[in-house]
């Protein structure tokens, strides 16, 4: 019998002993493997948790404390607890256990997260609102070492410094972002941990002070140096950066010994009113051999051996990050004004392969998207070609920075999204089904979509050569297995291609952009077999759209259909929909997309299918609209 | 002769000597005085850093060197010595200079500027540039203390301390953002000012050392003491916040003392090669006694009288701002559930009365709209509801927190989103003409506007009574001067307004929101006597739209129109649109609004016509489709 089938209150991990703890502090790690061996997730952020989630449970009193995971990849250790243990096989399965917490999935999360570095904010919201409602309850926020280099925790830290709320915060400190973490900060915390030297050199001192032979004149001295050295502890020893902002620093403590943690929390909890820095250091992947040697690649992972650590790849094409990575280091060779930014991201960007070819050309920004894309602009305006490669939904921090900053200045800067579109398992906060509609308001701007891996390499050849901003977006995953030209030619800019045309009046013609691709020519061949007839054109570009093709084919069809993987209010259907408004074209139109709703989680060709985005429903759906028009 | 005619190259200044340029500051600031008094513009800033700027350009050569300015406000100055002091009357005028440094106005102007914190960034960017391109230039950042509250000010410190690249951070502390400066960081910096006592701490304690009348002892002691207090000296006297991030810290200088800053710049310029901050303390508005006392009055002013210092006023209705600004206040007094949070802005949003009236319920979070926003969803999650009051332009910063931490949980804050539209002089990256393009495709979201003041104060009252999030937009100035009805009923959530309604088919239907309703109603007028009979509505909300309304208009009239204070792509007419072709009606369709370019600055009323905004060309452009038409 395990100790966990017994957890069925979090009250009772107030009454387990050390060793009990320890106990299932094993079962969760096997429970977190086993599972994410089989259903993928986030294994390494939440093995690393596991001792200091248990140590949190076992001091505060969380019926009532708030607790506030930032981003949340590590919080199944805290859904395991929270009597999601029984359903903790269906995680990140459609209608599943979500891999983030989620206020409609239980109490126990007291705010959804997703996106990094806002777990300080939301906390303190809550600890205002629990004040203001005079209840007296404690707000704990844990965030990473990574996350605290986002600027809206900065943010959240100077605020809460200054309303010297009861806030408690958690730095997991684990020296990793997503990659290797950077940025000063991080060297920081190193420096903190070698603490030790400086009070091996205050004892040195005091040594020496206390064998002055001379009455009184020892303490004396002693008061003195005391004085000089009055903000020292709280400045460099106990964490000069926080306690600049307000904060209280304490650590850093041993974030896998549960005893260490428990007593530093019960002194929290039962001495302070201020704002509190805890500092943990965790091992990312702890427990868990080949994560704790490779935790970048135990982040976020798919299907793997749990007894080799192997993961189970299935043969596929190339994805498409492999083939940005590769152009991107292509491009770079032939014009040295291309350099390279990534938030945190050079794996899951692919940029780690250009960073070993051009180091000096190649900038991790840390989990700062802002900065990046500002950054960029400053390069672009120091005559070089930034390439900025995020995911699609990491982009969304940098809104007002591609417009104000690049699209305003008219920069040529190239921003690669990868990961557009559904995303699949991680769910709603990471689906990038917002680009075009965020972005094609923007002046200046120019948006692509590539609809296989070759145009994607043209697009990226050709878009690093502009003098103007360009987004190039793309799905997470494998290509089609189209054969890759070595020598692309340039697109031909604002170009639509057309993919099939039929002679005559079409019964539709169907806009297509990136992956809707290959769908449309699907529809395309279902509807011949339903004689129906529509031509089938690659739009490349929202913006700028190709108008002449546009107008050409609609004004030869009866019905017009757009399809796009990205919301359907404000995106690429909505910017044919205004085109044919503006040119008078008065015919009846389709628009396929994702609906105005958040996208759960579950495969991406589940959740596609959800959407409607399959070639069957779209054909279903242009056959019934022309079959009454006839 | 002034000193500032005879100057026409920016080497001259490195010729001057001390008592000349304490003469040109005079000059220049009498220059800005009048200026300003006459055309408005943010005159506070601006006299804070007039020596500052001399200095500067004393010492560095900005032929060369680069000098970016963070928000860009203070830099009237910059501008007049750069061979624009014969325009400088033309400031802020249609076709004139600026309000801000903008690249494609002068050479000296590195980096386009007008949001926050990002100075840092754009130089970092621009220092690498310069580097990778071999050469030699330094580049210099000057950035308020508000600024370096927003959190990509930190992400940009972060990132260049750790690449320890030579970049110079100026700090112009002048303890205030707009409004007085907040934020531990704000507090931090006022303890550095108090060095002194920790330079006497250190001399007492050094001569109780020497006296030790041992031989080598006192000199031991010394040395021990040393190792000990070996980081105190960067860590607190010299900005450990700073210091921390990599950064060598100095100062505090006086920003007025041109020679104490000519020393310490010529010591960066000569000696170091690392990430350096100085610190400057200005005082704002300094040397005009009625800004020196009232800076926020000053910040950015419109005409006043240079003598007095008072504001010229013109008799007007109340503005939107005095509207939202009691509105709130009456909705806390009958919902203790409401609190208000602004970024540095409560003299501009108007939300001083409601920090005066509920002091524990206010919360001016600085800088920093990414963490207001994920605050407001921390306390909506905690059970308050927050109103967040921003202007427009500023809530770009805030996209992905008000989908991911707002939208996505479906909380219930309410967004009032001021200097909506057209702002004016303070041109292209102020206006804020992009709100409902970059909000309209978010799930769970509801997006106002209203056509008057009365209809502003219903939204409010309407909206905080919610349980989902609502962002309510409203334009720059006086209102319309409609009797303020003193107990507004709720507004049907989602429900349009007809204004006015042809009997029979109509020749056109105008769908206009918020400003655009009363051009409507103006440009109905003038159709009537061209025997051109429109309905006009007032489509009160852009999300959720009133799909009856608008189906059952639209099918009874020949055109339709729509009509927007915002981008012409995915806005307002973009919403229509969809929902035209969603549900089959095709018809002609006229949209007016703000075309796909960056707007530049003039008074309002000179770009709403640019941007044909108005009753007479919306008309001609309606009479010319319709007798087409017929």
């Amino acid at each position: 019998m395990r100790l966990l089938d017994e957890l069925d209150s979090i009250k009772k991990l107030h009454e387990m002993n050390l060793q009990e703890l320890r106990e299932l502090a094993k079962e969760i790690r096997e429970l977190i493997l086993s599972t994410v061996a089989e259903n993928g997730g986030h294994l390494a952020p939440s093995l690393g948790t596991v001792e200091l989630t248990l140590a949190l449970y076992s001091v505060f009193d969380f019926e009532t404390d708030k607790l506030i995971w930032d981003v949340g990849h590590q919080a199944y250790t805290h859904k395991i607890l929270t009597g999601r243990k029984d359903l903790f096989h269906t995680l990140r399965k459609r209608g599943g256990l979500a891999g983030f917490p989620k206020i409609s999935e239980s109490k126990y999360d007291a705010f959804g997260v997703g996106h990094a570095s806002t777990s300080i904010s939301a906390a303190l919201g809550i600890l205002i609102a629990s004040e203001l409602k005079k209840k007296n309850n404690r707000v704990v926020a844990v965030i990473g070492d990574g996350a605290l280099t986002g600027g809206e925790a900065f943010e959240g830290l100077n605020h809460a410094g200054q309303l010297k709320k009861n806030l408690i915060v958690i730095v997991n400190d684990n020296e990793m972002s997503i990659d290797k973490n950077v940025g000063a900060l991080s060297e920081y915390l190193s420096q903190i941990r070698l603490a030790p030297q400086y009070r091996k050199a205050k004892r040195d001192f005091e040594e020496l002070v206390k064998k002055i032979p001379i009455a009184g004149l020892s303490d004396k001295i002693l008061t003195a140096a005391k004085s000089v050295r009055v903000g020292l502890k709280s400045a460099i020893v106990q964490g000069a950066m926080f306690e600049v902002l307000g904060f209280t620093y304490l650590g850093p403590v041993d974030g896998h010994d549960i005893k260490a943690m428990q007593e530093i929390f019960t002194r929290v909890k039962e001495e302070m009113t201020e704002p509190v820095i805890i500092h943990v250091r965790t091992t990312k992947g702890k427990g868990y051999k080949p994560a704790e040697e490779s935790p970048e690649r135990f982040h976020g992972v798919g299907k793997f051996d749990k007894f080799t650590g192997e993961i189970i790849k299935k043969s596929a094409p190339k994805t498409y990050t492999e083939i940005f990575s590769k152009a991107i280091v292509d491009c770079a060779k032939e014009d040295e004004k291309i350099v390279a930014i990534t938030a945190a991201m050079p794996g899951g960007t692919g940029l780690k392969f250009f960073a070993e070819k051009f180091p000096e050309r190649f900038f991790d920004v840390g989990i700062a998207e802002e900065h990046a894309m500002t950054l960029a602009a400053g390069m672009a305006a120091g005559g070089l070609h930034p390439v900025v490669a995020l995911y699609s939904t990491f982009a969304q921090r940098s809104y007002d920075q591609i417009l104000h900053d690049i699209c305003l200045q008219n920069l040529p800067v190239t921003i690669c999204l990868d990961r557009a579109g559904i995303v699949g398992e991680d769910g709603a906060t990471h689906h990038g089904v917002f680009d075009f509609s965020y972005l094609r308001h923007i002046p200046n701007i120019n948006i692509l979509a590539p609809k296989d891996e070759n145009e994607l390499r043209q697009m990226i050849f050709t878009a690093t050569i502009k003098k103007f901003p360009t987004v190039i977006r793309y799905p997470r995953g494998a290509g089609l297995g189209v054969k890759i030209i070595d020598n692309p030619e340039n697109l031909s800019w604002g170009k639509a291609e057309i993919i099939s045309k039929v002679s005559g009046e079409a019964d539709a013609t169907i806009f297509a952009i990136g992956s809707m691709v290959e769908v449309a020519k699907n529809t395309a061949d279902i509807l011949k077999n339903m004689k129906i007839y529509v031509n089938v054109v690659n739009a490349r570009f929202v913006k700028p759209l190709d108008e002449n093709v546009i107008y050409g084919l609609s004004r030869d069809s009866k019905l017009i259909v757009t399809c796009e993987e990205n919301v359907i209010a404000g995106g690429f259907g909505s910017a044919i929909v205004e085109f044919l408004a503006d040119v008078n074209i008065t015919k009846p139109i389709l628009r396929f997309g994702i609906s105005d709703n958040f996208v759960e989680h579950a495969s991406r060709s589940e959740l596609l299918k959800d959407c409607g985005l399959t070639a069957e429903n779209i054909a279903e759906k242009i056959y019934n609209r022309v079959v009454k028009m006839n």
